[in-house]
């Protein structure tokens, strides 16, 4: 069995953000010579996510609004977490959206959908955080 | 190390369902002869997903009427994604209910609780759509 | 490729909770002696979580409230699936939570973020209930 580890960093200039990372994890899997397996691709930080849905920035201001209206950022006084915090919203931003994905690595390729794209999103940004890709397999 | 992988393929005659999935999970997992290891199964659409929960009808229509609370699928126009299309609600829906679902193998079999089933859960039927069962152990 | 398998069991004395298993995650990657690959942990029961965030008390109170919002437990009759069931609610809640998470094993060490923390989230409790962990790789 072989294992592959490589850390993505990312410093965003917004609180929130989606940026597609399957460049990333397409590279990170050529690098690792891996050709059947299970690339784990999971955000470090737990006011962030990594989610796979579409690239069409349509459906990425659908989600910032219905994440807004799920759990707002404001006021920060409405959530407990806030004291010398004021991130709670996205904590809970990242609860829905989810923390990993685990994607099946057949024939040394992303095993993706037609429409699959792998995005980072960021909850709390305008400072340094990192991904975590992990692939096992041979 | 071994890998096993299958794709499955769905039409349903509604835009919205859920299938138990779990028979079609067992059998590729004893076509694979693996025993030990990890079995992913993901959606491989981004308006469908494939989760873990209960069995029970009534629950279903608690999931939907959860879901179209959330994220109401009418009127279309709400969604900056709706222009083309009119599934921008599937999207999120999914997002709420998950990609994918990874699952212990034991001595041969689905390390699955007393209750849990597999589901695909579908937010934008009636055309053809696949969910991908990769298994690596040995 | 070595695998290994442990059951946590826990009897909740409060209907909802959330707590901290890292420790009984590390002991288990400890005592499986695998040094590179993938941790799944996961609930076995369909009306609880295991997921990722932040060990702080006043965000799992912003959780609690977050997700009685969403899926309120009472009134009970509010639900299909509660007949002889009361805990339609739990079975909604845990899957905005989320069933599982994947972790990378990294040099003998769970590879966390530095605030990540893994918690059993219990939405229906007051009786014994179980989390897999499972543990694949060398």
């Amino acid at each position: 069995m072989k294992s592959f580890k490589r850390e993505l960093t990312f410093i965003k200039n917004t609180r929130r953000s989606f940026t597609n990372i399957t460049p990333e994890a397409e590279t990170a899997l050529a690098d690792s010579g891996i050709r059947e397996g299970l690339l784990l691709c999971n955000a470090m930080h737990i006011t962030a996510s990594v989610f796979i849905n579409d690239d069409e920035a349509g459906l990425h201001r659908d989600f910032e609004a219905f994440l807004e209206r799920l759990a707002p950022e404001k006021p920060h006084s409405q959530y407990a977490h806030n004291g010398y915090e004021d991130n709670a919203d996205a904590h809970i931003k990242r609860q829905i959206m989810g923390r990993e994905v685990v994607v099946a690595v057949t024939n040394g390729k992303l095993d993706l959908g037609p429409w699959e794209q792998i995005f980072y999103g960021e909850f709390d940004g305008m400072r340094p955080k990192r991904v975590l890709i992990k692939i096992i397999g041979e």
